[in-house]
C-alpha cells in the first residue's frame, strides 16, 4: 500500500529537461550513434546549412569542407560558404540555440527545417571534445568579419561566449564554421566523400570542394550557372489540415472574418471557394475566426473535402528534373554501363497534410551492373542524398512493397528487395519532409507519401517491363528469321531437285512465315555538333501492305532538327506523331529525326509506340499507352501477374512445310 | 551580389520554437506518421506510463486500457492503474509540458526516460481532434480524485486548464487519462492487441485489461505475484563516458576534491580507485573539479581506461530471464510445435557510454514453423515490445549481418534477414536505451550493443547448428544402423551356406563396424508430481570398453530430485557431471534425473556433452564447450564457414567385406 510519501516522494523529482540537455542524452537521435557516423551528420549538417544560405539569397554556392585530424580520434570539420552572412547579433543565436531558426515555419523546399541541425553538430562537439566552435561570418555590408568561439549552455539552451573579436576576411561575404569533434574517418559506402558527390550530383549549381584529412582536395565543379528557380514559400493547402491545426490558426489570425482567414492563410482559397466553403459548412462567412466552436470547424473541414480545390502550385517545389536524373545516375555508375535507362519520372505535386510535395524517380537496368545483388537504391530528399536508416524510409519500404516480379525483377514472395542488375533513384521534394527523426535520415511511412512513390515505381516499372518485353520478342522473332532463312532455302532446294523444277523465290514464304513488322533503329551521334540522329527501319515482314501511326517520346530537353517524314503532330511533352505512308508486303519504310543540344549519353533508345495496327504484329514498338495501360490497371487491381507473352517465336514446321506445298 | 538587405532580412525572420511547435509538425517523429499507427502510438505511452509508476511505487500493475469509437474517425483512449497516483500540482506540468519528466536524469531500466510519450500522445490528440484530455488522478492519501480537462499551450509548452474538479473515486489510488484522437483501428499484427499480449508475456506480474472498440474484453491475467527485483538507480559508469559530459559534471559538481568527485558520481569507483586514477593521470586529487582544465581531463579519461574498474552492478538492470523468453516464445506460437528451442542467452550486462546494458536473445526453431519466409525477430526495449521500425532498429541490423548459413539458416549471400522456420527473440534492457527517435520504436546501431547482440545471437546459433548437428548425425548413425543390420545377416547366411558352416554371430562385427557411442533420451512427464523424468542411454557400439565423462546442462530454474548415478559435480549454473563407469563392448549404460518443479513445455531437450572420449565417436551429444568453442572462434576470425562435416554415415562396403573376411 503506498503511504503518502510515495506520490509526493515523486512529485519531488519532476522537473523540466532543456532541448539541449534531451539531446545531449540523446545524440544517437540527432544521428551522433557512432564515431564514424558523427563525422558524416557534422558534414552533413554544414554543407546543407551553407547550401540554402546561398539560395535564400539567390547565390550561386561555392562551398568547401575541409577534415582535418586533430588529435587521437579528434577532427576539425570546417565549411566555409559565399553566403549572405549573418548580422553580428544572430550569430550566437543561430548556432547556439537548437530549436531557434527561420526556416521552420516557412513552408518551402529547403534542407533544414528544423532549427537543430547545425546547433546539434556543436553539441555534439564540445560534448566530445570539451571544445567551443568557431564560427565568422561577414555580411556584404560589413568591412570585416565577426568571428566568435561559443559552447551551448545546455542547462539553459543558450550560447555561452568564449571569445569574440572582429577579424580582418578576403571574402566579400560568407560564413565559416569550424566544429572539433571525437570520431573516426572511414572512406567508402557512407564516407563524406561519397555524401558530398552525391550532393554535388543533385545540386549541380553549387561548387563543393572536398579537403580529406589526407590526399590531394577534390573539386567538384558546378556544372550549370543557373540557380535551380528559386522556390516560393507558401501557405498551407487546406487539403489534409488537421482539425486541431486548423483551430489553432483560427484563434491566432489577424483576419475578422471567416471568409478572410481562409483566402489569406490558405493555399489555393480564392474569395469565391472561401464563400462557397462556408456556405457547404453552413457557417456564416462574416463570422469571427476566433469564435468557431469545434463543431463549425469539422463542418468547414468537410466542406473543404467536398469543394473543388486547386492542386498546390508547383512554384514551391524544386525538383532535381529528368535530365539530372539521369546524369545523377550516369554519374553512380561510373564506367559501368547498363543495359537500360528508363526514362526519369517526375510525377505532379500533391499534398500530404496541407505540405506539397512531388516524387521523382529513375531506373536503370542490366548492362554491366551485377545481377545477383539487391537491387541499389538511391533515395534524396530536398535535394540530400540520404546515406543511413534505409530501412526506417518509407522509400526503401514502398520500393520492398513492390511486387516487382511484375517488372521482370526476381523477387522472393513478391515484397522486399528485389535483385537484379538495377539502381532505383527516388527523390522526394516537400515543402516539409516529414523525417523520421531528427537527424534527417529517413522519410517517415506518410500515407500520402507512400502512395505516391508506389505510383511512380509502378510506372517506372511499367517501363522497365516494356523495354524487357521488347527486348524478349525481338530476340524470339530474331531466331525465327534465322532459322527461317536458313532452313527454307535448303527445303527449297532439296524439294525443287526432287521433283526437278528451278528453286522458287521464296520472300513472300519468308514474309507469310515471319508474319510481322520489324522496327529497328540505329542512333549516331556528332559531338561537334551536339546532334543525334536517328534512323528508324520499319520492315513489313506480313503478306500485306500495311498503313499505321509511329509515334516517339522524345526528352523534353531536346530541340528537334531535321526529321523526315513530316511528323503529323509534335506536342510539348515530347510526343511526336507520324501518320505513315502504306508500307507494302516485303518493303520497309524509313523515319529519321535529328536530335539537338543533348549530350551523348543523353540519349540511347528511342520509346517508340504504334496505333492503328495489330500490336501483336509489330517487333520493337509498343502498342500506344492509352489501351496498353488500361490492360495494366486491370492486373492490377486483380491483384494477379500479367499473363504469359504469347510464343510467337518457336517455328511450328508443319506450318512451314504447309506454306511450301501451297506455294 | 547581395544587399544590405539579405542578411538584415534573414535575421528578422529568425525565432525560437518551442518543443510543442516542433513536435505539432514533425508527429510522425513521435510515432505518429499515419492514423493506424497514432492508435498503437497513444496505447502504447499510456501503457509504458501506468506500468512505469505501478513498479516506482512496488505496486503490483493492474493496467485496464480501453478504446472506444467516439465518431468518424474519431477514438477515445483510456487507460486506467493501481499507480500511487499523483500529486495535484504536478498532473499539469506532467501531461501538459513536453520535457518534463521524472525519469529523465535517472540512470535505470525503465520504460520511459525522455519525459515526451504521453504529453506527446495528448498533443496529437489535440492537434487532431481539437479536443482537451481529461486525467484523474488519486494518491493514497486523498480521499478524492482530482479531474482535470487540458491542452497544451502549444506556443509556450505549457498546460492550459480547462476545467478541474474534485470527485470521488472508488479507485484508493491510481491515475486514469483519456486521450481523444483521429485514428483508424486494425486488428493484426500492429494491432493495440498484439501490443497489449506481448507486452502482457515479458510482464507476467502486470495484469492487463483491454477494452477493444468492439467484442468482448480481454483479460491477460498476471501469471506471478511477484515483482521483478526492483532496478536500482546508478551513477554513469566511467567507461565510454564523453569528455564533455565529464567537463560538464566537473563544473557543476558540490565536491570540493577531485577524488571525492570521482567517487561520488561514478559508479564503482572507490576512494582506493579514485587515487589510483589520479595518481595515473598526473593530477592531484584534492584539485577542484572545477578548475580542471582540458588537458587534465583528458588524462583523467585516459587514465580510466587503464585502470581495472569492476563491470557495473547488474541491480540497475531487470532482465526478462530464460524462464519467461521460453515461455514467451511458446506464447507466440500458440499451437504450432517447433523442433527445437534453443536454451535462451542472457549474456553479462556491460557499458555503453557510461551505461549498463544487457542483451537476451532465444530462438525457435523448425517444426511446424513455415520453412519458405523471412525468419520472425521478436524485439524488446526495457520490457517494452517493439512493433514499429524493424528496419532502423539495432536488433533487426545485427541479424541481418550474422552470417546464418553456419547455423544452418538459409541466407543469400550470407546477410539480410535469414529464410527459414525460426523465430528470434532479442532484449535489450538498459538503463538508457538508445532509441533512433522519440517514438521508441528502435534502438540505435550504438556500436556496443550491436556488438553484443551479435555474439549473443551467434552463441544461440551456435546452439541451434550444435542441435542441427546432431540431428543430422543421428540421422545418418540411424540409416548406417539400418543398413548394416539388413544386408550383414544376408551376407553371413549366403557366406555360411557356400562354405558349409554355421551362421556366424554378428554382434561383434556390427560394433565394429558401426563404431560409435550412441546416446539417446527419453522424457517423461508427471504433471501431478510437477516432474520430468529424463533416460539417457549410452550404448557403446565400438569394439572396445569405454569409460568417460557425461555433462548435462539442465535449467536453472529446475530442482533436481533423484539422479542414478550419483553426479561428480552439479553447479549453480545447471552444468551436473558425471564420471561414468566403464561401458563394455555391445553393452550400454544408463543415466536417469528427475527433475521438480517446471512446467511440461519447460523442459524437451537435454543438453548433453562429453569428454574423455573422443568426440567422432559420439552421436547424441557434443564435446565439451571448452575446446568446441575455441574451434569455431578460430574459423571465425578467419572469416571461413566452419569445415563441411566428415562423411561417417556411408557405408563403405569394402570395409565391411574385409570384416567378414576377418572373422
Amino acid at each position: 500500500m503506498p503511504s503518502i510519501s510515495i506520490a509526493e516522494e515523486l512529485a519531488k523529482k519532476q522537473r523540466e529537461i532543456s532541448i539541449s540537455e534531451f539531446f545531449e542524452r540523446n545524440k544517437q537521435i540527432l544521428g551522433y550513434d557512432s564515431p564514424t557516423k558523427a563525422l558524416l551528420t557534422v558534414v552533413k549538417e554544414l554543407c546543407e546549412n551553407s547550401l540554402d544560405a546561398c539560395e535564400d539569397a539567390g547565390i550561386l554556392p561555392d562551398v568547401s569542407v575541409s577534415i582535418q585530424k586533430s588529435g587521437k580520434d579528434e577532427f576539425l570539420v570546417a565549411a566555409e560558404d559565399n553566403g549572405p552572412g549573418i548580422v553580428k547579433k544572430e550569430v550566437a543565436n543561430v548556432f547556439g540555440r537548437l530549436l531557434y531558426g527561420s526556416r521552420f515555419h516557412v513552408l518551402a523546399q529547403k534542407r533544414g527545417q528544423q532549427g537543430i541541425g547545425v546547433s546539434g553538430a556543436i553539441l555534439y562537439g564540445q560534448t566530445t571534445t570539451g571544445k567551443p566552435t568557431r564560427i565568422r561570418s561577414r555580411p556584404a555590408e560589413m568591412d570585416v568579419a565577426y568571428e566568435v568561439d561559443l559552447i551551448i549552455d545546455i542547462r539553459r539552451n543558450r550560447p555561452s561566449i568564449q571569445k569574440e573579436d572582429f577579424v580582418a576576411w578576403d571574402k566579400p561575404h560568407g560564413t565559416r564554421v569550424e566544429i572539433p569533434l571525437k570520431s573516426r574517418y572511414v572512406t567508402g559506402k557512407q564516407s563524406p566523400f561519397e555524401y558530398l558527390k552525391a550532393t554535388a550530383i543533385v545540386n549541380p549549381h553549387a561548387r563543393i570542394t572536398y579537403l580529406p584529412p589526407e590526399g590531394e582536395p577534390i573539386v567538384f565543379e558546378r556544372v550549370t550557372e543557373e540557380l535551380p528557380p528559386k522556390t516560393v514559400e507558401i501557405k498551407p493547402h487546406p487539403y489534409g489540415i488537421e482539425l486541431g491545426t486548423f483551430l489553432a490558426m483560427a484563434k491566432e489570425t489577424k483576419s475578422y472574418k471567416l471568409s478572410a482567414f481562409l483566402a489569406e492563410e490558405f493555399s489555393r482559397i480564392s474569395a469565391r471557394v472561401a464563400k462557397e466553403i462556408c456556405e457547404k459548412a453552413g457557417v456564416p462567412p462574416e463570422m469571427k475566426p476566433k469564435s468557431l466552436d469545434l463543431q463549425e470547424v469539422k463542418a468547414i473541414l468537410d466542406a473543404i473535402k467536398e469543394v473543388k480545390i486547386m492542386a498546390p502550385s508547383t512554384d514551391c517545389l524544386s525538383p532535381i528534373g529528368e535530365k539530372l536524373i539521369k546524369k545523377g545516375l550516369k554519374n553512380v555508375l561510373g564506367a559501368l554501363k547498363p543495359e537500360f535507362f528508363s526514362p526519369p519520372l517526375t510525377r505532379d505535386p500533391v499534398v500530404w497534410q496541407g505540405n506539397p510535395f512531388q516524387i521523382e524517380v529513375g531506373i536503370v537496368y542490366g548492362g554491366d551492373l551485377p545481377p545477383d545483388q539487391p537491387v541499389d537504391v538511391l533515395r534524396f530528399a530536398n535535394r540530400v542524398p540520404l546515406l543511413y536508416q534505409a530501412g526506417a524510409c518509407a522509400i526503401t519500404q514502398a520500393v520492398q512493397s513492390v511486387d516487382w516480379r511484375r517488372y521482370g525483377l526476381e523477387q522472393r514472395g513478391g515484397e522486399g528487395l528485389p535483385y537484379g542488375p538495377a539502381i532505383i533513384l527516388v527523390h522526394v521534394g516537400s515543402v516539409k519532409v516529414p523525417y523520421t527523426s531528427e537527424a534527417k535520415e529517413a522519410v517517415a511511412s506518410i500515407p500520402e507519401i507512400m502512395e505516391e512513390i508506389d505510383l511512380a515505381l509502378k510506372e517506372c516499372g511499367r517501363r522497365l517491363k516494356t523495354h524487357l518485353t521488347k527486348k524478349a520478342r525481338r530476340a524470339k522473332t530474331r531466331e525465327k528469321f534465322d532459322i527461317v532463312q536458313r532452313i527454307l532455302p535448303k527445303i527449297a532446294e532439296k524439294s525443287a531437285k526432287i521433283v526437278g523444277k528451278k528453286v522458287p523465290n521464296l520472300d513472300a514464304t519468308v514474309t507469310k512465315i515471319m508474319g510481322v513488322i520489324w522496327i529497328e533503329e540505329a542512333i549516331a551521334y556528332d559531338a561537334k555538333a551536339k546532334k543525334h540522329t536517328v534512323t528508324i527501319d520499319l520492315h513489313n515482314f506480313t503478306s500485306a501492305g500495311k498503313k499505321f501511326n509511329l509515334h516517339a517520346l522524345l526528352p523534353r530537353s531536346a530541340k528537334l532538327g531535321a526529321v523526315d517524314p513530316k511528323p503529323k503532330e509534335v506536342r510539348d511533352d515530347g510526343k511526336v506523331t507520324w501518320e505513315l505512308k502504306r508500307i507494302n508486303s516485303v518493303e520497309k519504310g524509313t523515319v529519321t529525326i535529328e536530335l539537338l543540344a543533348l549530350d551523348k549519353e543523353e540519349y540511347d533508345e528511342s520509346e517508340l509506340y504504334v496505333s492503328g495496327v495489330s500490336p501483336e504484329l509489330v517487333i520493337g514498338a509498343e502498342p500506344l499507352p492509352g489501351d496498353w495501360e488500361l490492360e495494366y490497371a486491370e492486373f492490377e487491381e486483380a491483384g494477379e501477374a500479367p499473363p504469359p507473352e504469347e510464343d510467337e517465336g518457336e517455328i511450328d514446321y508443319d506450318e512451314t512445310e504447309e506454306v511450301l506445298e501451297d506455294d
